[in-house]
């Protein structure tokens, strides 16, 4: 397998011009930064849920206080989890992001600011995490297994990268390069440094970001070094704790030293794991780092590990919707086939990271399968955990919801059928605002055959530094005829890769208005152009009725509606309650409507079914089947991003038939 | 309502001569008693499951020992639950059952000589619960939310009564009315007493069956001031507690103080509950004592309360096996159709509770749907609670079970797929022991109208002081062929009432050879008799495809089957999993054959099935619906309470079809 490197051929600038994605990225500047800027400033007047099962509430984030303390500016002790920092982090990140299509004057004033706390913050030799800083200062880097400082630290390094490239601002490039500077003195195999590495993974990503940037090699080897050391020594975090001094009243995270080695994919080396265990958004945190440190180092072991739990998480352990996470226990993945639709976690960070890792892997191999994960991630499981409005999120996101279930039974508790205003732990909201303000990233992948990958269909205008240039223009997701004008200097050849997503096997392409029928590579075609082209795609939108493995014993019998990328929903908000009554008719062709004035403007589908004529509420609890007395009737469904912006109700993905 | 008093009319002797029910009768004497002694005396090389979801193990019992501490005979501290006590007396009181069917004069010198060591236990004030006499007896009384007092007094003064009827033992009786006086000294709404109850019901059924035994009205009084108290001061337990010191280190059962008010049924009086909520076990707890003693005092808000229950229980909240109990977590009811058959509790202790209830309604109306609870806990439910060897006890009893799901989900950890050895917390096995020994006394029940009610089919002969004789014979659950032959002195007169299940709405009588064709009155067929009568009842065994209410969303469009009151199961033993891929076709007749070889002796039911052809292991995950290509099959089901004594691995009661 060839290893790819940073091609000579790169994209210069990308504009989204799609309705549907650029509604999104404005309300991330209008409403998501600000909004989130003044909790973490402790400026709003929110419940904060303190955890993602909504127990108890809070007012507090302290996230900026605590760096203000750290810088001196304040006094005080530190408040919130250990890795608070990371929600100023991320929301720097998204803020950087966000310049490139909305340039804002009075934001910048604010993220340069807080640049210079930042600095302020740090410790003379690079150190950076407010916990320890204010309150444990003798107890740094020595409770890894629950301390989150590399996974705090590894969070600004992707900010300060950010916000270098999207500024120019070279104090923030230097906290992240002193950062790693002082990781890299303190972590390693030699000398007297830790042998050990994160209980959180995310340092090894962002290490290979500032790799990218600075091209110091010295980043890439560490980044090596955490994900090949990760799990040689199982008795690392135990040792660490048994020296630190072993007991409940030292845990930094109450309760965290519970779960066991394979919660934090430490129990043996990456290369020996089998599959993907434990705790979803550390374990694609860490595919996103193997497959980002594999592509600059060729590293084979790594790389059949990303191979390899890639098709364990997208061929058995991902929901229709590309939620992954069967448990609440540990937000943790379970086993094979195990895909509970009730009492499920699908947490919103952990569908980010999916898309994380699916952009890597595109980098690894042209093959489409990563990017129809990638739309799967943008258009279901990761952008549910935004409301409309952008100011209410959601921790989990189920295929099933009851609100008297979440209520009453304690199984499903963590369910909630609202958006909360805010977490305690606001890892979901930021993260989903950097993805949102950064899709412009997600859009081509330029191979190291000099070819222009272009996968996603989120119209937007690019451009390439040999002078190529690309309009694409559609009404994506809601129609399937795609348009690229493809802008070509005179003399060049150059090569361009359309994808052909799965869900899409029967489509039609026409090059300058004449009908092709192309070869598809492994989901791609390709076309070698030398002049200036037109090019129509037209994919399949007809609505699908689709399938589980019958190994999904949850899905049996039962099927999700899809239309392109989007997998539907029905809510209570359309359809009486309950909703596990309705009998899909699969037979009978789905209605498909466009309305401009629901839910932002969304497609609705309509499809056939039966359900009981009364509601039986006088029948026995039991008794001898009876003949059915269905009626007819309609099931309407709306996509399942859009889920939960209208009255509280059952919502429902998997359907009887 | 006419409120029934102890009538002059009484069963004198039940001799069960049923095959299937002589052999766990057995069964207990031989091997669940013995193998119980060992284990409460710490002889037993076993493992004993520290709690229901098998973590972790325990080699020590301890519970004789403590109460050999109490009693001044040996040194030591308390070790084990604060009600370990009551281990010893749900088995001697077991004992005392099995002296009417099975005398055993060595059983019966280690029950003499307990009753003596209980007695030298007690404190001279009749005090007795070994955690607090031996280490924390400045306590007693001071935490009642979670220190089982009551609890652990009720269950001896259960035993004792027992005890005292099966022996004539006038000090394992002595011991109780004590124990009852110290409650009755301490107890109440006068004169300084503690206007309090116990967080875990039983003493209130307690001392209604020491007053029918006494005739002695103030344990009544007592019993009826524990209902009608309980809840009244929703602070009460919140006030003891934190005059005696509110603090972790405090707890007497640690994270006790957890549950809110509703689990523990006093978050308000029981006349304002409106359905059973909470711990499962403490609610049929509750509701026994609240029928027992509305018998006796006709308190109307009793009586309302009890049919209340009753209905949520038996219409809204029981599974098709009789078991109750929706979820783990307080072990608890959750809401009216939550029924999820993986991630349920139906502790075996809740099923016992509910026939300890069942019978208790009989006297309060003679309907036949308390009968039809009673028989499906015998045959199903409770009955599941022990494997057929007698060594290996369920705790939970899930309707569907997969060895890999309990393994590696932890939603489902506490689903067991294999009867463990014994429990830290080993409520249920003796429980279930005292249930099977003393079944005698649940198959008739004598009306204040002086009408024997004959309502289960278990063969038996019984003497009446009246000198009616009843001998019934039959095969069953395995036939429905039941046989009276009635023997009437004679100049009497007497009224005879015949259980027409409510699985059987069609069934024949003949009375002397002759066919009748009576009147059934709440499921009763009521037969005046004046000499000597044979009677012979034909059931309907036909096989049955059950179907649950439409509000129970985790059965809908799925059956389950059942053959008179049995339910039965699929095992993968018989059936190659996964057996959530079989598809029951209703619409052939399913075959039935009994085959004396199988789990000693069971009838068989075979039903039609389809399932797909193949396993589809390289299907994608998700994909547009297929034509089925399923094939056909059969489903081979055993009896529900027989499952898990072969092979560990999957069971399922509800089936797609």
């Amino acid at each position: 397998m060839p290893i790819k490197t940073a091609s000579e051929l790169q994209t210069t600038n990308v504009e989204i011009t799609a309705d549907f994605w650029r509604r999104y990225r404005e309300l991330v500047v209008k409403e998501v930064l600000p909004y989130q800027w003044q909790v973490m400033n402790d400026q709003a007047n929110i419940s904060i849920s303190v955890d993602p099962q909504n127990n108890g509430q809070d007012k507090n984030s302290h996230a900026v206080a605590n760096l203000k303390i750290a810088a001196g500016q304040m006094t005080g002790h530190h408040y919130g989890f250990p890795f608070q920092d990371t929600d100023v982090y991320k929301w720097l990140e998204a803020a950087a992001y966000s310049f490139n299509y909305h340039p804002n004057a009075d934001l910048r004033t604010i993220t340069d600011n807080l640049v210079d706390l930042i600095a302020d913050a740090q410790d003379d030799d690079g150190y950076l995490s407010t916990y320890f800083q204010i309150d444990a200062p003798e107890r740094k880097f020595k409770w890894l297994q629950q301390s989150h400082e590399l996974y705090t630290m590894g969070h600004y390094i992707e900010a300060g990268v950010a916000y270098y490239q999207a500024t120019g601002n070279h104090k923030a490039l230097a906290i992240a390069t002193r950062m790693a500077d002082c990781i890299d003195r303190n972590f390693g195999l030699t000398d007297g440094k830790i042998p050990g590495y994160d209980g959180h993974p995310e340092i090894e990503l962002a290490l290979a970001r500032l790799y990218e940037v600075t091209q110091d090699q010295k980043y890439l080897d560490l980044a090596h070094y955490f994900l090949t050391q990760r799990g040689q020594n199982p008795d690392f975090f135990d040792q660490q704790i048994a020296k630190d001094g072993d007991s409940d009243d030292r845990d930094i995270i109450p309760g965290m030293r519970e779960p066991d080695l394979t919660y934090f994919l430490a129990a043996e080396p990456i290369k020996d794991q089998k599959v993907p265990q434990g705790h979803a958004v550390r374990v694609v945190y860490l595919c996103t780092g193997m497959a980002y440190v594999a592509r600059y180092t060729g590293d084979q072991d790594l790389l059949a590990a990303c191979h390899r739990f890639w098709d364990d998480l997208v061929k058995r352990q991902m929901y229709v919707t590309g939620s992954i996470g069967a448990t609440t226990s540990g937000e943790a993945l379970t086993y094979d086939y195990d895909l509970p639709n009730d009492t499920m976690y699908g947490e919103t960070c952990a569908a980010v990271g999916m898309a994380f890792f699916a952009r890597q892997m595109l980098h690894l191999d042209a093959k489409a399968e990563y990017a129809d994960v990638l739309e799967k991630e943008l258009f279901n499981g990761a952008l549910s955990g935004m409301s409309l409005d952008g100011k209410h999120f959601f921790y989990v996101n189920p295929l099933e919801a009851d609100p008297k279930a979440s209520r009453l039974n304690p199984g499903k508790s963590h369910v909630l059928t609202h958006r909360a205003d805010w977490f305690g732990c606001a890892c979901c909201p930021a993260n989903l605002a950097r993805l949102i303000t950064s899709v412009d990233q997600y859009l081509y992948t330029v191979t190291d055959q000099q070819t222009i990958l272009s996968h996603q269909f989120i119209a937007n205008r690019a451009t390439f530094n040999n002078g190529v240039e690309i309009d694409q223009t559609n009404h994506f997701p809601w129609a399937g005829d795609i348009h690229y004008t493809v802008t070509v200097p005179q003399g060049l050849t150059t090569k361009l890769g359309l994808r052909i997503p799965g869900w899409s096997p029967n489509f039609t392409l026409k090059v300058n208005g004449k009908d092709v029928d192309p070869t598809v590579d492994h989901g791609f075609v390709y076309l070698t152009l030398t002049a200036d082209t037109t090019i129509d795609l037209t994919l399949d939108m007809t609505v699908k009725f689709m399938q589980a493995n019958n190994r999904v014993s949850a899905d049996y019998g039962q099927v999700a509606v899809q239309r392109g990328p989007i997998v539907y929903a029905a809510e209570e908000a359309d359809n009486p309650a309950p909703l596990w009554q309705y009998r899909v008719d699969p037979s009978v062709a789905p209605t498909y409507q466009y309305d401009k004035k629901l839910l932002n403007g969304v497609g609705i589908v309509t499809v056939a079914a039966t359900k009981p004529a009364s509601d039986a509420s006088d029948a026995p609890l039991y008794q001898p089947l009876q003949l059915a007395n269905d009626m007819a009737t309609k099931l309407k469904l709306i996509p399942y991003y859009a889920w939960a912006n209208r009255e509280n109700g059952q919502m429902r993905v998997w359907f009887h038939r």
